[in-house]
């Protein structure tokens, strides 16, 4: 039997408790949407403040050199690496992850295309986030050269379509609406085994799971920086090419940042032989500044810590959930094995939606994914134990007394 | 000859004047670099500290429905389209101009692969903007079907190149360097002759130069927000597609953003059939949000205003260089014919570089272009005749005096 006495006695324990502080979040709200929007750093504020009076204020055009605005990406990049396995030199911050996914689907294409030209299959799953989806099939039909995008429905067929026919293999590390957390070391080197490149995209692990992009031998990553990154809303998102892929990695996104020389004008496009060459365009630096105030927060602990706090959140929830709301029809969707579960979990209800209502309406902030699934996402920096033990009590109420109104879904957004 | 007072009583009558007060401009700078970064509106801080504290912070992924986040694209675009001579559901605020660029080329030589398919060449001018050429290289070598970027020296050359068998013409409509103003009207006109698809770059026009795109029936435009829109730096770019081409406005970008039902996590991609189709994965929302403080000062005024005003600053400019300065061997590069002249003036000199660097020094901010290219960009909204007296009488005492160190250009930023 776990008591909200134990729930306390855990908070008392953490030591990441603190880093709490750091974060506004409104009174009386228990925020379990972080994977989707991670929340507000206090500095951030100030980091905007400096951003916009002093820098673009006061010092204007000189900021692109004095304030180091053209070095942001690589900047943050050399920021972001240790959390994602990363050298500095292999990723930058830049553009949305479905700008990036298309950058590495070019590149991934034209480098099988040379090597393997028959081979005209990018594998992906069914259930991976819908943009992931689509920017496949986007390049594909505009291509028109015969390449087609396979959908697979389990991990384990996953191993036998990555064949000798695939070219890339598309995976989400932690699946948006289950939760599951893919062995990306035993996929990666099964599908190195087929000589297949891998793009990962760690949109709702980076931040939460560590990642050992390297360690993994992995090909290609992309990833979002607003959710467990705490990057702002929509901030830009980071794109990771492996050191040896660097020379050859073409894309058709070549615009000026990516070039030799982007100050020369030359009329000619001679991308840089770093890892700028993923750049394209001016990137947006307010957002992107902001960015540097959520990745720091990990300097003070370390991913191995906040993987640590997340399992046990995640494990309170499922056992409180099962003790308090046991039979009320909840189905558990995120795997309960711990190398199988991301920092989110989910439930199917045929009254997911309402009773998401019901919990917002209520203060305790998890979202609804299509179809028929309640999620709830468990930020370590920021979620304490006692946010678990009043959210589940909100649910038990809600459930207990059929406290919600029946109604369909309406918009949201991931 | 124009004296000191002459400028001082431009100002008194200058019904543009008050607007000055609202940008935050630091005090002993003379800001000639507007074409290149905005000035900071100071209302942009309030606006920063609304999306970060109240919107981000308070009410945290809400935000996405109640503060119009996912709209803003759409809402800015709406703003925006009275300065563009756009309909309202024509544009939309996303990207960067670089990704935009990719968007427009692609969708247009899809409609033309259709419709004329032995059609190979891609016209635009070498002096350019480069992240132009290098979008359109990008583009062609990527698709490797045997497109041809064709670059022009003249512009009475465009009309002689542009013909039957031009697939799409890339023009930017105020050039970065020279200052020179394209007729669009005409240049469009004579590709529709020729069944030419036109994209226009107004990166340089936008806020500067009344632009009628509808009146000069283009097909296609894009543009930034941080030089003459003010919406800081790096600020997302605007995308417009004429209403008779949406249908068929079709790029491999198909992130989930021009989703027909974003929210129904549909496997398929399926475009929406609003002018939302141009874009592709979530946006920087806080940068985002600051457009909309830089296009709301133009609500006080009318771009006809505006742009009467330049031409009387780029005049005066011209006339006192010629007055105060005549002797030292800058040659005027930008058109003298107002139909022809944007809102920057250039000079060549064998040592601009270092006389931008002098004046930098003095608090005059100009910028250096390569090569040899002193460059002079003047915002009506925010720069006074007494501006461009002071302004010139800094360059004078500068070259009387030589007093200038010779050296080699370092970086700088468009």
């Amino acid at each position: 039997m776990i008591t909200q006495a134990t729930c306390q006695q855990l908070d008392q324990q953490d030591p990441l408790a603190p880093i709490r502080e750091q974060f506004n979040l409104p009174p009386n709200v228990i925020y379990l949407d972080g994977n989707s929007l991670g929340a507000q750093p206090k500095a951030a504020i100030q980091r905007a403040q400096q951003v916009i009076e002093q820098e673009w204020g006061d010092k204007l055009i000189g900021s692109w050199n004095s304030a180091g605005w053209f070095d942001l990406p690589s900047r943050l990049g050399d920021l972001l690496a240790p959390l994602i396995g990363a050298k500095s030199s292999e990723v930058v911050l830049t553009d949305s992850t479905s700008i990036n996914l298309f950058k590495t689907l070019a590149a991934g294409l034209k480098i099988q295309a040379e090597k393997h030209p028959q081979r005209k299959v990018i594998v992906t799953e069914r259930i991976n986030f819908p943009t992931d989806l689509y920017m496949i099939q986007g390049i594909t039909e505009w291509l028109n050269q015969g390449y087609q995008l396979q959908l697979i429905d389990t991990t384990e067929e996953l191993y036998t379509a990555i064949n000798d026919d695939t070219a890339l293999v598309l995976l989400t590390q932690v699946n948006y609406r289950t939760g599951e957390l893919l062995d990306m070391q035993a996929l990666t080197a099964h599908a190195h085994k087929h000589d297949v490149l891998t793009i990962w995209d760690l949109c709702h692990s980076a931040g939460a799971v560590p990642i050992d992009l390297n360690g993994c031998n992995a090909d290609f990553a992309v990833g979002c920086t607003y959710k467990y990154l705490n990057g702002g809303p929509g901030a830009p998102a980071f794109i990771w090419i492996a050191e040896r892929h660097q020379t050859a990695f073409t894309h058709p996104l070549s615009g000026w940042w990516g070039h030799n020389a982007p100050f020369a004008m030359q009329a000619e496009f001679t991308p840089t032989k770093t890892i700028r060459r993923a750049l394209c365009g001016t990137q947006p630096i307010v957002s992107l500044a902001l960015v540097e105030v959520g990745l720091s927060t990990f300097e003070q602990t370390n991913i191995n810590a906040v993987r640590g706090k997340s399992l046990a959140l995640t494990d309170l929830f499922i056992a409180l959930v099962a003790q308090e709301c046991g039979t009320h029809g909840l189905s558990l969707v995120t795997p309960t094995e711990h190398a199988k579960r991301g920092s989110h979990v989910s439930y199917m209800h045929p009254h997911a939606y309402p009773i998401i209502q019901a919990l917002i309406k209520r203060g305790v902030i998890g979202d609804y994914r299509e179809p028929q699934v309640a999620r709830f996402g468990f930020t370590p920096l920021y979620t304490s134990y006692m946010d678990v033990w009043n959210a589940v009590q909100a649910l038990k109420h809600i459930l207990d007394n059929n406290d919600y109104e029946i109604h369909a879904p309406r918009n949201a957004v991931t």
